[in-house]
């Protein structure tokens, strides 16, 4: 069946594409359609956002939607950014983007010792059919802590700052095959291809 | 596999009860079990309530539990008592239960002119891995119109002051069989039904 990839985030939309290459589906991205109204990210957890993306992507293109969301959970925040991790900066006033995200983390974490900067990329993707009434959502996580400084180049978002607890490098220092083998948005996809694979034709 | 229909919610428990008696999967109740900490239905929607409540249980229960969230929309209180609706006259300080509720209802609409009595019963239902990492949401509703006074004896809740619009006679004038046919849950479950069916012994 058709699918479509419902993110205008261009990370996301690159690892999607390398972990859904080899998949027996088609894959549509937004690049397809014009430019339409974002939707608003009105809910209060990463399966809310993932759910209310993937529901209205798939009613207003008419077609199954995938739709992401993702975030990083710093135990020493309380569990911030979480759902706002990719507009940390902006919140805060201070810039946008990745690098004013990470500057700021940075920051915020300055006094606190190695022994509590433990925290985990969470993400929660959801597939919704074209009706939006049927969706299909699966979680991944993976632990690890936030480092000093940044290491590597790889990935985009908080990848140079997050210290894979498994593998004590940064995610940042992971090529892409790498990274999804072990990543949250890798374990996340995995399981959700486990269920698309029973699922198969519904409601195409 | 075995499945935990998780409602404490009576009506809700027997209906799951007739309208899955042929089904597969061994279903069981939350009286199995002691009776637990209730879960915090913290969502802004059935969906997301109807998750919260499904991993919840699955996870303290290591098995597989299906949810519902469920409710009325009422277009002429803009879609009010929706996730709120077997709460609604406690919160307005009017009593508590399905009297009350529909009490309370029938005097909002008091003044509401036929042509916009207009209203839906929506049902989610979640059902989340022993983990609660993976969850299936399947969506049902019902449309019709608020009735002036009560009719039939048969279903619970509003069930009474809801005129099925595809057949002109209250839900709680039709008897269990017809009513899961045509009803909110009775669709959701269908849905759902048909996904688990594809799904099979994912994570049994």
């Amino acid at each position: 069946m058709e699918i479509l990839i419902a993110t205008a985030n261009a990370g996301k939309a690159r690892e999607f594409r390398e972990m859904l290459g080899d998949q027996q589906h088609a894959w549509k991205d937004l690049s397809a359609f014009p430019k339409g109204e974002e939707v608003a990210e009105t809910g209060s957890t990463f399966r809310a956002n993932a759910c209310i993306k993937a529901s209205a992507y798939a009613r207003r293109h008419a077609m199954w939607a995938l739709a992401d969301d993702s975030g990083l959970e710093v135990d020493a925040l309380g569990g911030k950014p979480g759902i706002v991790s990719a507009r940390w900066a902006q919140i805060h006033q201070a810039g946008a983007g990745d690098a004013a995200n990470n500057a700021l983390l940075l920051k915020q974490l300055n006094n606190v010792p190695d022994a509590q900067r433990g925290a985990r990329f969470v993400c929660v993707l959801a597939l919704a059919d074209p009706q939006g009434r049927i969706i299909l959502t699966a979680r991944g996580d993976v632990e690890g802590e936030i480092l000093r400084e940044p290491r590597g180049t790889n990935g985009f978002g908080y990848d140079p700052l997050f210290r894979v607890k498994s593998m004590g490098i940064a995610m940042a220092e992971l090529d892409a095959a790498r990274k999804h083998a072990i990543s949250h948005r890798g374990s996340a996809l995995k399981r959700l291809g486990t269920l698309l694979e029973r699922v198969g034709g519904v409601g195409a």
